[in-house]
């Protein structure tokens, strides 16, 4: 491992002139939310200087003198993260590109629109509205930067129709370790022109290169969509059903399951009474909310009917329509708080991101919970059954924080091992980080891990950009 | 670069104990095929032996016995590439994949499938099919393997609607020049597990390892399809009405478009007079042919309406509805018969694959034809609309070779510059290999050449594998 340079104060003096002192902070300037991303579990890390640059030359220059000068420079967006990703884990300088959220061009006849890094997720989807087309990546996370989005493979929702963050990056500018500024790809769809370095930059955690230029890919608006409930009796035969529903052509945008149990706190939390109990005297154990979406109400109409049929089969207790704009919003405001619920309930929390083949779901899912109650420790979980990517929670009440980080790391090792057993990947969409490098090295294997760490040290060799993420 | 050992005649006996004395070629049993692909202008060069293994092992063994003794090793599927990236530069061993044909196993709960990568595309489309789903990649050549599509990101037709061949592969084992055998990627559609190695393979030629085994993600199949030629008076008129198509929620499959000429001697040549000449007295110069797909017949004639709509709008002189079995099979003859009339009125042929935001084709195609005119070659094309990926023909003819090439080269060499220019690509699909090296360095610049040359490093360190393709 490199040692690394001193940032002494004439080298921030140097970083003041390059971003505007305003826009460089150090010492008690350096807020606390500096220190951690959304998950505190994994520890706080102070860096002795913040730098806010409005541009790609400004963020060349800061990797130009970090580069000459050996220092740690860990990126920053919006800090949603929960694997530690843009925690500075060796001090030095905390790189954020939030002050980059420029929506800089559209181009509506070849469909694309160019963005600055530190754009909001929100403010993108708002904004790609209101020019009549449609950025399909949905993660759970709006206030997320597309940067952040961008070198986590965000995924969310809808990826079981539009891909997820990956499919809609067809350029991007970076800034190397070096400080040299590099364009990868073009606002084309279709290439064949040696390596992707880009598809490599693209869930790189802000280890390889730094992105300060985006051009993503644009579709037209679906002019409707409805979304249904399935209730069944448990999770078995919720997840039972997906297959029914992917095969029939309906081509759903998402899949989503969700327990009774966290459902009920979830309508509590939100004040919204959208999801049946139970249906003709049957208790529901399980839901499955499907949404498609299509060009007409006609279109999504034919659709619909095919989904009941299947649903029947599936042995759905019913299928529940939920088109009106009002009902749409209970039910999905009810969807997004489920997070909300888990981490509210909780003294302490741990989670995982695990993705597995679809059918394995309620498979992997007892055995966690299984795990979980062996060890005393509560498990909750809510996911995307269309892709099988699902988000499990560790949670720890009346226990000191050494003792559930113990349980929870039982938890985990066991759960990781069972996924990548099952044919599954550490992460669907939250990224490696700090917090999950060793279950990548697990799962993935040395030799893949040294490739990795081979890839690190050809973008960077000197090993100062975000170190100790990922692998390396 | 490293100097390659001699591939004595020990080691082709060792060869041969590996994959069989009837599966390891030396001498004149090494047909003529071997020595080149389908652009024989890129030259023919002959290898010491071709090897056939039947498994990942075997492949594995061939490549710890070559690493061991440092010789160049080349990988072949059906040798239909259109940039030499198959022919053994450096002699040696040609590994060919084509008798690992077997398709292994279907999941039908998660819709995907595992196949060896010496299976034919139409084979695979075929099987796929015969399974009541959905291979959507569909490049022209379907005789290629599916392990020559992966390496080489195949792109074809339906990329507009379904993307390219990156986009259906989940997994792969592939055996490094070591001879290791690496699982990459896993069956699941979401992944934020470190850097992406599997991204990195597919579109790498066969020069940083052997794909083995693929996993492939399948769709449901589309129930119905059609397709319409929309005549227009000329190729800028055609080529502007791609995104008012793209805009209007269509969802194409493909949006081909092709001049007239070219039609007519496809027309000739198979014997159909499918696509109209004339509209009411005004002349047709080119067509924009659009397919749509989905779940019902309902669906697309909904669809079509809309499009006959901007059809009008966009100056189309009609739109041909091409819904009946024998129309279709007709129509699709002529679009599959354009690469076959260019050929086959050529006595020497060069080629590009350029691709470029889809509304810049027509200002790039009127450059290319104006430096083809300027030098005196002949200049034929056709392409995707839809994604801006052009094929694009240097015909020679009453020339002798050198001539040729020269006069190619300079065609070459402004068309690239001017692509670059336009915000394009070296390749939409076809790849690389050593034709392309000195257009894909100029395109991309030399720090991401370089980049990519410390990858091909890191996972071949003696530089054995398919040297002196892509970079390097």
């Amino acid at each position: 491992m490199t040692r690394y340079g001193e940032l002494t104060a004439e080298l921030i003096q140097q970083l003041e002139s390059i971003v505007g002192a305003d826009n460089c902070l150090t010492d008690n300037a350096i807020g606390d939310d500096y220190t951690h991303d959304e998950m505190p579990i994994y520890g706080s890390y102070v860096p002795q200087a913040v730098c806010l640059p409005a541009s790609t030359e400004e963020v060349a220059a800061v990797m130009r003198l970090c580069s000459e000068h050996s220092i740690p420079v860990t990126v920053r967006g919006a800090g949603t993260g929960l694997v530690g990703g843009c925690v500075p884990l060796f001090g030095g300088v905390v790189l954020c590109t939030m002050r980059m959220d420029g929506i800089l061009e559209y181009d509506k006849e070849n469909l694309t629109v160019r963005v600055q890094p530190g754009v909001r997720l929100c403010d993108l989807i708002d904004d790609v509205a209101a020019h009549g087309l449609f950025y399909p990546p949905d993660p759970g996370e709006k206030t997320g930067s597309i940067g952040g989005n961008v070198v986590t493979n965000a995924g969310g929702m809808r990826a079981v129709k539009y891909g997820t963050t990956r499919d809609y990056v067809l350029a991007a500018t970076v800034v190397l370790p070096s400080g040299e500024v590099l364009e990868l790809g073009r606002a084309v769809t279709k290439t064949s022109s040696g390596y992707s370095l880009l598809h490599l930059v693209i869930g790189s955690e802000g280890t390889l290169a730094i992105v300060t230029e985006i051009t993503l890919k644009l579709v037209p608006k679906p002019e409707a969509s409805t979304s249904f409930i399935m209730p069944f009796a448990d999770i078995d035969a919720a997840i039972a059903s997906v297959p029914f529903i992917r095969l029939a052509g309906l081509d759903p945008q998402s899949i989503e399951f969700m327990e009774r149990d966290i459902v009920v706190d979830a309508e509590e939390h939100t004040g919204n009474q959208v999801f049946p109990g139970d249906v003709d005297g049957e208790a529901v154990g399980a839901y499955i909310l499907v949404t498609l979406d299509g060009s007409d109400e006609d279109e999504i109409f034919q659709r619909a009917e095919k989904l009941a049929e299947i649903a029947e089969e599936a042995g759905a207790f019913d299928v529940l329509v939920i088109d009106q704009p009002s009902e749409k919003e209970a039910v999905w405001q009810v969807r997004d708080a489920l997070l909300t619920v888990i981490e509210h309930d909780a003294d302490l929390l741990d989670e995982m991101d695990v993705v597995v083949p679809p059918n394995k779901i309620p498979g992997f899912l007892g055995y966690v919970y299984g795990v979980g109650a062996e060890l005393g420790l509560r498990i909750r979980s809510f996911g995307h059954a269309g892709d099988g990517n699902l988000h499990i929670y560790c949670v720890g009440n009346g226990m000191d924080e050494e003792q559930f980080k113990q349980k929870a790391a039982a938890v985990m090792e066991q759960a990781y091992a069972k996924c990548s057993e099952l044919g599954g990947q550490v992460s669907g969409e939250h990224g490696i980080g700090h917090a999950k490098k060793a279950y990548l090295r697990e799962s993935v294997g040395d030799t893949a891990y040294e490739l990795m760490t081979g890839i690190k040290k050809v973008f960077d060799p000197q090993g100062i950009l975000n170190p100790g993420k990922v692998c390396g």
